[in-house]
């Protein structure tokens, strides 16, 4: 048994990780922690774990309680993760960060992008960015892995095949998303009420959303090249999953059937599928699964490729892939506990 | 290995039964048939099962395809099942009959709420009432399961308690049920497109809903009476998921006490959630698992006792129920396969 | 031209007062206030009103503001207005309420359900009840109206004709009750946040929502009896409208045709629309127009009326009433500025 | 009184017509006709017409209505406009078709994307494209106005000022465009059912839709150059109302200050409304009302620029720029019928 700790535990992330935790045949919950419901049961935070989980949310005082653990998921606001990794820590523990804390290695990026100082930039080199089908190998001896955003998760892996292989115009990528709105987190705002989501939708963080320069550097790795390009996300009156919709220039001379070849880079991953032709991917199609749907489609008339993916933000894009990550850490298949077909209605 | 074959299994009830049999540990899925479908791949039906199930549908001459299932699923319209059922299929397959062929003693009760004659009356009286919770013991040793209504199933297990232990009038009951669209099924029809359903609700099937005589033969059995009720369901813009409200008199003299110790009767199931006092049900605590939320309010003004069930519909209402009773015939635990917390997002 | 003035502008009550004012032929907006937002742009809180409502917020001082104005709105929570109101300012002003403090005759049900001392009680009597419908002659001289509750008017104008007729058994009446989320308000609470309330229902004030005794004290004086009732609200993830269904047995020897006929006190009513028979209220029916749509079922088996109403919570419930209720006082044609085709989509 | 007559009234832009046009104060409804529901009460096709619109719908045999109405709207499949005019018909009738059988100047681009024979191409050029804000001039004087698609007037209003302005690469262009559900239409197909929509995204018809050459040829006018583009739509789970986001390159040396300049081309304009800075189009802030909000945003680490709109399909996007076209065409103040409040609930 892999006994954790989820730091953060009472946001859409952490309740998410509880779900699949909790019946995660490896798994032992050990503890939950809660900054704002601490000492209170957290089936009353959640009232769909009654009889599930019978635990009270411990405080965020983490170090008290990393010695009957074996991993601690961080589902925490930026800069909380940060503050409490120490080699102290990282002794006891595996940590898999779910926030941006250590997505990006050059340390001012991240400090321009977020608007804070990080506490612990000496870590930042060992962590393992966790898109388990690129940096499987390295993940396995990780001790401090950072989970990838949702967005970047599912426009890397869409684009990935294509910037690796050379056949597209780096500069002319542009990326067009949109995600359901628990992406937006639990926080009590106006502007995530019901009403001022539910038959509506608008774009936000124009030209300025932090997940780009995560996506940037993952393709400038892919490609060899310094990645520059245009992200915009976008609000969806549903309560989960991203499509992202991306479009670039085909290299002169590239044919479709190069296209095509490159995307074989997945045909042994149970967990990215490439569509069949004259498929997209939809949501509903990988909703509350850890699958990502991708499929491309050339337009001779602009000689331009549009590249597509489909994924659940909650699942892959944060609780699914942490738990892909935990899985090959610890040796396990990695398909352990998130063997559940799409719920598509 | 229990191998199974899933007849109607391109309606959304059919849908649900093979996610939830395509991850069960002790199924094999041997075919799965559509009329409509019929030689097309399951995964051109249902993109979510891509790379997940690889098979053609096969057409409903069910009778060619029994030598290698244990267990027939029907999930089809009404008086589908009833014709081919027959003393030489229950010899080969058990059968567990999603529809509401099997579900009324009385033959013509069912002939005349449903319109349409019985194709195999004789098999009416053997057939076994699958709501496990309370005939465990029977569907234990059958051959033929009448899988409860969507309705039924969450309205039977609120009012089950108090009709059982006398303390309501049933002269008084009253249901007033609000249901998810995937229970109108996937028809194409112009009143269940997306346009029609949204940001609406309305009543149907007002004083003639055909879940009506299902609901009082079964509480006529719990209360040993013979049982007229009021049952108006609501259309709900949502996907899954129904909520009850029902209202009765409580009997003279009846004290709150008395109520709550009636709910006692749940005490060891573990799919029958009863609330703690002050929580009332609510269809996303449940969604996308076996669980059926019950709770009751006893209002002093007018000596009435408020009952309340949450329950997916294409859960416990369908798809999980029936696999409930698969388990339970076939001596596995019951709830193998079924072990999923709800998903709250 | 009418000047106004809209207490509590920013909520989605007031936000549907100034939607419907700003278009109406006879009226000015003259000032909006803002406990919130005074001093801010009113199109900075509502962004569709740019280049529609060029005018900041007051403060909520509004004594200062009672000179240019003929009629003030206030859309304020419970209270306010009851502290706002004295000789002074009806001397100066006729005031709508859409809050609750003017509602209930009587003050001792009022702070006890309500659970706040109401500040200016000498008032309650000379405050007209302002369901158009049915106290329209004593609006035209009123100079304090209280607004009825959003689920009373649809309750009351769906079961009076009946009450009135003295057909039901008002000891048997059953309200459940549906709303949209708006009907919540546009408080920052995480209950409400889109992935709360989407793909969900539940209950919630069961056997203590403060709408109960309003419904009770008008029934009565339609019924000439006491009344006590059930009345269950349920949060329906949409945002508009509300559904009201009800229930009631029918007096002894009463019959169908009588019923019918009961309904025929409303065939001069613009607003209230009885269905033919066959039909039921539809929330998508009603939607953003002044409409309520009501029909009946009756039910041989269990010589019970089913009663059925649809309106839109913010325009018969709310703000459009309050409209029609100024029309009155002030002699216009009670239609003026509610001429609206719902908008079904 | 502007006698009008509505052909394929039962549509989704057919209703919309007839909403807006009862209550526009110059007009009477002379009839409406269905193809589908021909001799059948309209109110009993949208019950939201009930006591509003007292007709039944005659049949699509319009010659013989044409003696009694002054114009006639086309709301009808791609196709049947073109077989049915002639120089009889525009001799007695205006006509304003919301179909795409005259937008497109080039016959040949016409029946190559659409796939028909066009049936009378000699009207083709007489026929004005009517996007009000940019041909208004033409509208005047023309007997038969082409009422612009709804991405295309969404598109082009976004991007116009800067390709009229030569401030953009056009050979950069790509437009990623959603849309609520209501521009699918009312036909009865699986894929529009409430559950296949709901709680998802795709895109559809990728490098293939129809709106495609009909933005290329307008933007070509604009920018006096051949104009090839991507332009990706894609479903959103909603009623109403689009949203576009496009993306170019800035040509060298083009500054913000000169974009910001470009988009003073609309400010005379009542229904198109560019946002203050750092504000974004939302569709809840234009549903229900014939504006189109439109923004930029420029990224100097790309040198791209964004454009961004939004608008209700159904009005700006169809009903409300035809009846803005029919106020030009006859001498109206062309907001006459349109002055409402967006909803923005």
């Amino acid at each position: 048994m892999i006994n954790v700790g989820i730091v953060g535990s009472t946001g859409y992330g952490g309740c998410e990780l509880v779900r699949f935790l909790s019946t995660h045949p490896n798994v032992n919950i050990e503890w939950v922690s809660s900054r704002t419901y601490s000492d209170q049961e957290y089936s009353d935070v959640y009232k769909s774990y009654f009889t599930l989980l019978d635990q009270k949310c411990v405080d965020e005082d983490i170090e008290k309680y990393l010695d009957h653990v074996d991993v601690v998921f961080f589902a925490t606001p930026q800069g909380v993760c940060a503050k409490m990794v120490n080699e102290n820590v990282l002794k006891k523990v595996k940590v898999i960060d779910l926030s941006a804390d250590y997505r990006i290695k050059d340390v001012e990026t991240y400090e321009s992008w977020y608007g804070i100082k990080h506490a612990s930039p000496e870590f930042i080199q060992e962590a393992v960015y966790g898109l388990c089908e690129i940096n499987r190998e390295d993940v396995k001896k990780a001790r401090l892995v950072a989970n990838p955003g949702c967005y970047p998760t599912c426009s890397i892996l869409s684009i990935y095949p294509l910037a690796k292989a050379g056949l597209i115009d780096m500069d002319t990528l542009i990326i067009d998303a949109k995600s359901g709105t628990s992406g937006a987190g639990r926080g009590a705002k106006v502007q995530n009420l019901y009403c001022e989501v539910n038959e509506s939708i608008k774009a936000y963080g124009v030209a300025s959303h932090r997940h780009t320069p995560e996506i940037e550097e993952q393709l400038g790795y892919a490609s060899s090249s310094k990645v520059l390009l245009n992200f915009t996300p976008h609000l969806i009156p549903m309560n989960r999953g991203i499509l992202i919709t991306a479009y670039a220039k085909l290299k002169e001379g590239v044919s479709e059937e190069e296209v095509k070849k490159a995307y074989d880079i997945y045909k042994d991953e149970y967990f990215v599928r490439v569509l069949k032709e004259g498929n997209v991917p939809e949501v509903r199609n990988v909703k509350c699964s850890n699958f990502v749907d991708v499929a491309y489609k050339v337009d001779p008339r602009t000689h331009r490729v549009i590249m597509m993916g489909a994924m659940d933000n909650l699942v892959k894009g944060a609780a699914g892939q942490a738990i892909q990550n935990m899985n090959i850490m610890f040796g396990l298949d990695e398909k352990t506990g998130l063997m559940l077909a799409p719920a598509v209605l």
